[in-house]
């Protein structure tokens, strides 16, 4: 179920080339939905309308010539403020670093920029990306949270601020806020976009794109991947740079995860009413209790919130050590101070152990890519819990993360009168082709109306 | 061929403990060499004596109680200033960082810290620890470059100054410093030590220490990897926390790598009449001419310094583009400037084949692993060149930088008077195992004085 206020940029690429609609005006109308509801949403922490204006101008005159600068060129992107940006100040969701401007651009903002895109503005991310949560309510209700880490970016895309909002995720940040906002989001390969000037260090997250299609979370993410290219030491997304062809899957495997016995039972039926219709159409749909492989992965991902959590809180030790030390102890949320705690009863060895364990849990998951074209679970337990104090269980999210697989959140399914997103989890480094199912889907369930 | 300066740490420790000295009056000697020569050898750009001298009194005090931190407590050692401090400013060896203070530690310095180090200063680096140099002199002749990147902490250990300076290498940043400057240096195997907070984002670089004994610059290696681990994602170095056993090698492999037919000749001299010691010494010495694993991996790691420039190219991109665009483009270097043009001809795919070449180069040369204890080769091309315009050739460092083997510099050779270093390369993940053959190389040399 897709928010109804989702503003695709894309679709009105034929109108800006015939200059029925510009990159200007389209950029007027996300800024209008912004002043009609942001003052209650609270996606964005701050705005550079002003650059924004001239980037889609420069955009307009562009495409009216037909010599965009890219598929992207114009488009309004709102920016997880874990991200550093020259023109804005980046907060990361802490009240350690209000008004901080760091002065230059992350990796991954010089490409957008040299991409053409129009960026907005700061979107509210948690603090520090983890779970302490910003002020951010869910456009499709105000009285629920729109989930977290990317919390911003999620809302602002579902309200039609924005068409695409750059996330992270390392456990749930991108899946989940997707999935309760009813967004398309796409986490990508470990390591296929440049985290170079995110403050994004730890060693399954990855940079993410939330859309208003499943196109945008593609061409945003490729743009990106082809000036800037992957965390180093990895050669970064690749693929076509449009969208790639729907491609029908041959077999489909359906995972329960740790997350099914959580999962609210109109989300359970909603995902079997439409693993049914697929069946009914033709592909082969297997899970555990039909296919050994399939038990076995789902054995394995079951340990996924214990090693993941292990592993972070290791790898979170710094900078909050320092910042514990040498800024102001009391601004940092009570949950990071546990985290640090935490860590302090860890060993080098621990972790080590930790790493060989998340090693096999891809091993053994990476068995079912002879058999099967994709995975498909649920995106989150339910739909958007009331309240905006907890951004929700990130369960269905972590073994997408800790595998360091494609996943995608499409907004196919419902609970609760909202949004819950069907993932779908491809395999490493097989991203493009994680799209073309992912498409292929989406568009039968359009056609077909399921 | 080692400086005659040299101020090793450890040796005192018996008499911090009988109270006959103490880290404080080691640190005031440290800081008298300091005061005598720094104006001309330039090896600091920032000192914190106040908290050193703190720290210092600190460690005494718990010295004599016998309940030293670790086997640092109180050690003065300098810092890299491309890694951040809290306390001090990093400036990157760049005039668009001056007097930049960035608030925090990084992720080593907090676990030094925490270890008892006296973190007396920041150390001169080259321009982003690339090429351009800094200020600093060959404490062993003023007239020659100390080398580079980390010329402030090689110039530092050799002067007296520190024990142990901190320094990074993607090319021959450690290793050829410590070769011209007299002083034993340590590259860990690529993710040994957590580079959170150091300015270094390279594929290949490594956190290094630069120190007056091989001990220290294992224990201070080791302590920072016990508390602040390697990089996200890598277990970080392991081993004892005190210095490995001396080990007789089995076998050792001799390489020329690309290096031999511009080293000096009596560089080569040295080498070579310190192999015939080893041979004589009855350990079995194979090279090119007689093993066709070493004629192998020769081959390969002969094509090392174009790998490395192809994805050293790709991987400076950024931070160099935002700074060229968003702070004063006429403060960076004219190789950072021409560095840019080059990566603006550079394609993803381009990238992504030199990411395979590495890979094929790791594999080729691991094969030795079976056959040798450790390869023997030069540090670099002979004395430490005339003038400080240039920091001389790293051609023989590149090999261990690309295959991200642990490299020692080993200060036994010399020519035109001046310290050469014999680099001993071992394996992938397997320090402890080179350190006990350095050690072993080191000892017997003592002993029959060669």
């Amino acid at each position: 179920m897709k928010s109804e206020t989702l503003r695709s940029y894309v679709d009105h690429a034929d109108r800006f080339r015939e200059g029925s609609s510009s990159p200007r005006h389209f950029l007027e109308e996300c800024i209008a939905s912004i002043e009609a509801r942001d003052s209650q949403i609270g996606a964005f922490t701050h705005l550079n309308l002003a650059r924004a204006r001239d980037t889609a101008d420069a955009a307009t005159t562009r495409w009216k010539r037909g010599a965009p600068l890219s598929a992207i060129d114009g488009m309004p992107i709102g920016v997880k403020d874990i991200i550093e940006t020259a023109d804005m100040p980046t907060e990361e969701g802490s009240p350690l670093f209000t008004g901080r401007r760091t002065g230059r651009d992350a990796a991954c903002i010089v490409a957008l920029r040299d991409a053409g895109a129009a960026l907005i503005g700061k979107t509210v991310t948690t603090e520090f990306a983890a779970t302490h949560p910003g002020k951010t309510r869910n456009p499709l209700d105000l009285a629920r949270t729109p989930g977290g880490s990317s919390s911003g970016s999620a809302a602002g895309v579902a309200a039609g601020m924005i068409s695409a909002g750059l996330g992270t995720q390392v456990i749930g940040s991108t899946i989940r806020p997707a999935s309760y906002c009813g967004c398309y989001g796409f986490k990508p390969t470990f390591g296929s976009l440049n985290r170079a000037g995110s403050f994004d260090h730890k060693s399954h997250s990855v940079l993410t794109t939330i859309a208003a299609s499943l196109e945008e979370c593609w061409i945003v993410a490729r743009e990106i991947s082809a000036r800037a290219g992957g965390d180093s030491g990895h050669p970064g997304l690749l693929g076509p740079r449009s969208m790639p062809a729907a491609t029908r899957p041959q077999r489909l495997a359906v995972l329960e995860t740790a997350g099914w016995a959580k999962a609210d039972p109109q989300a359970r039926e909603s995902l079997a009413a439409f693993i049914d219709r697929l069946r009914k159409g033709g592909i082969a749909v297997e899970n555990r209790a039909t296919n050994a492989t399939i038990e076995e992965a789902e054995t394995a991902i079951a340990q996924a919130t214990r090693i993941a959590a292990t592993i972070n809180v290791w790898e979170d030790q710094w900078p909050l050590n320092t910042y514990s030390r040498d800024l102001d102890h009391s601004l940092l949320s009570g949950a990071m101070q546990r985290r640090l705690q935490e860590r302090a009863a860890m060993t080098q060895e621990d972790y080590a152990e930790a790493l060989i364990q998340r090693a096999r849990t891809r091993e053994t998951y990476d068995k079912l890519a002879s058999q099967f074209s994709a995975c498909l679970t649920l995106s989150a337990t339910g739909a958007a819990p009331l309240g905006i104090e907890w951004t929700g269980d990130p369960t269905f999210a972590i073994p997408g993360s800790l595998l360091g697989v494609p996943a995608l959140n499409l907004p196919l399914l419902q609970a609760d009168g909202m949004p819950v997103g069907m993932q779908l989890l491809g395999f490493s480094t097989q991203d493009a082709e994680a799209m073309q199912i992912g498409r292929w889907i989406c568009e039968t369930s359009d056609a077909s109306g399921f």
